[in-house]
């Protein structure tokens, strides 16, 4: 297990992209073969990554990786559709190629590394054959159910804090041009609105959304989960590391680390729905120009979702009504922000084609 | 040039996708390793392409094919930012593969036609060397400013749309499997208002939008014309072919017949924006059913888009603030239908993997 990371020294390691890049891309933008603006967010999408990338044109972010966070959660037996144990079985899954994140990856040709941080299962007595990787930063069997206890001890945070941070360091030191997060965890939305609900000062039934599926009844219950999730954390309010222990569970506080390791090495991400979302809060709140880093892949249909992409200030791309995480929505968005980076350096320009400009005014 | 299609006979030959093929897409979502509905639009899209199909699973679409209609248009000079004189020049940017739609077709892998149905240049007299496809369909040099007069005489309006027809049919026998319309003409936001407007019965000032970037003077102008067109063909309400001829030009005309005829052999279509979508409308009053096999890539910024939307009760795949044409918005639309038949062949169902389903109500 890895060992602590200083979350302050890490934000300070936060800088921002680059203002030459921005100004050159927008420039750019306008001299290309068509008139201005007409790209609409394809042209806010290509200067962005500019800036990310520090260069003019930008180039395709082909080594993407997604990586997938799976961890189980004490309340999830009483706020979810599903039993617990689909965790495990949906990490299989990932590990066989059959979830969505698979096929979609394959879609933009990312490659899925499936970490677990709390699956609550020991994968030697389930006589399962995993690779080693999946295991390397395991921090616990599930965390704890948030509306009665701590998640997580301050400990248990700090360490999978430090494994995400450390997961965004090897797949940037591996060749990764863009890092996307996923989630896998029975329960896992539970956490992300008591996080969201308590960050951004709203009641428990303006956060719960029906996750999976639940019913009414099931929905009152993670409601008051949320609800006293949210009470037991109150003074903890400007301590994120403390909030990642109280409510987030080890693939939150895994997550999080990940997002702002990702932003300290100056590479830019896709953020997925409600679960990546939750953990984004949190590392801004760490960091506060990480978000910088990211873009808002998609919105997702979890009512928490929204409130965190009002908070950070990003525009998702595509809103498909979506809400499975793993990462689809920000793999979705993938192909358009390639797209628009294609068009800031392949596009022939007004000059380069021969084109004429519009006809200046009388 | 071609000879006379029947519109009617064509339309006959319309049917409906495959309602099998559908119920049995809808099934297999269910039993994939997800919560029930939650790939959200994805889900939609993947029955859709299936029922076009008539296969469940769906193919991916790999052989999809781009074909740009360009023509220019008489009112153009008076309601455009742009001098006439870039259609040509447009033209010969997308044969160089410089243009916007060149680049974004590139990145989904899609084959790109250009044909001149209307541009106003000799190319041979210009000195240009272009490829003989290009004017094979060639209809006119320019059609008439349709605020005066007819914008193509009867014949050249049903040549033009036989164009259309043929060039779908060549298309599909070399083996599309999806077929795209793009536009490339200045000034041809003008006629695709005025057909809208006039079969929404809505007014010019409620469909005319600022096309590539016209000011307030230019945009009265072309209120002006659209609501001299509109009122000039309002006698040929009720007759497609006529409205071609009087506000269409041989550009949409070419892509009505395109579209009805790729319509007429089952095949898929992704729609563009507003030009293309004032083709669509037309094609799909010559055969109602025409709009099944249909789908509309993108939500332009042209206010009379929404009208095609609305009247054709077909919901945009993206909605990214463009207004380009060429095709653009559709291409962008194809890698997520793409992902979408992906998912539903490619994901593995409850039983493969051996995941647990929901927790049943007790």
């Amino acid at each position: 297990m890895s060992t602590s990371v200083d979350p302050d020294e890490l934000a300070a390691r936060v800088g921002l992209p680059s203002a030459a890049a921005h100004d050159e891309a927008l420039a750019r933008q306008a001299i290309l073969t068509k008139p201005a603006g007409s790209l609409g967010r394809l042209e806010e999408l290509s200067v962005w990554l500019a800036a990310a990338q520090g260069t003019c044109p930008p180039t395709l972010p082909r080594r993407a990786r997604l990586v997938v966070f799976a961890g189980d959660h004490g309340v999830a037996a009483r706020t979810s559709a599903y039993p617990p144990a689909v965790t495990a079985q949906m990490v299989l899954n990932l590990l066989a190629g059959g979830a969505a994140a698979n096929v979609l990856a394959a879609q933009v040709d990312v490659g899925v590394r499936v970490l677990d941080l709390a699956v609550d299962i020991d994968w030697d007595a389930a006589v399962h054959s995993v690779p080693a990787d999946l295991t390397r930063y395991k921090v616990r069997r599930g965390s704890m159910p948030l509306d009665r206890e701590d998640a997580l001890t301050a400990d248990e945070a700090r360490a999978a804090f430090a494994a995400g941070v450390a997961v965004a360091d090897e797949e940037v030191d591996a060749g990764a041009d863009l890092l996307i997060a996923g989630d896998m965890g029975i329960g896992n939305t539970t956490p992300a609105a008591a996080l969201i609900g308590l960050m951004c000062r709203k009641n428990a039934a303006e956060v719960v959304g029906r996750g999976t599926g639940i019913d009414d009844d099931v929905w009152m219950v993670k409601c008051a989960a949320v609800r006293d999730g949210m009470f037991r954390a109150r003074e903890r309010l400007g301590d994120p590391m403390g909030l990642l222990a109280a409510l987030g569970g080890a693939d939150l506080a895994a997550m999080a680390g990940f997002l702002l390791g990702a932003a300290a090495r100056g590479v830019p991400v896709i953020l997925d729905g409600v679960v990546v979302g939750a953990a984004a809060l949190v590392a801004n709140a760490m960091a506060y120009r990480a978000r910088n880093w990211w873009l808002a892949g998609h919105r997702s249909v979890e009512p928490a979702h929204g409130f965190v992409l009002d908070r950070l200030r990003l525009e998702p791309v595509v809103d498909f009504g979506m809400r499975l995480g793993e990462g689809t929505g920000a793999l979705l968005a993938l192909g358009v922000l390639r797209a628009a980076a294609a068009t800031l350096g392949e596009m022939a320009t007004f000059d380069g084609a021969g084109v004429s400009g519009p006809v200046e005014p009388t």
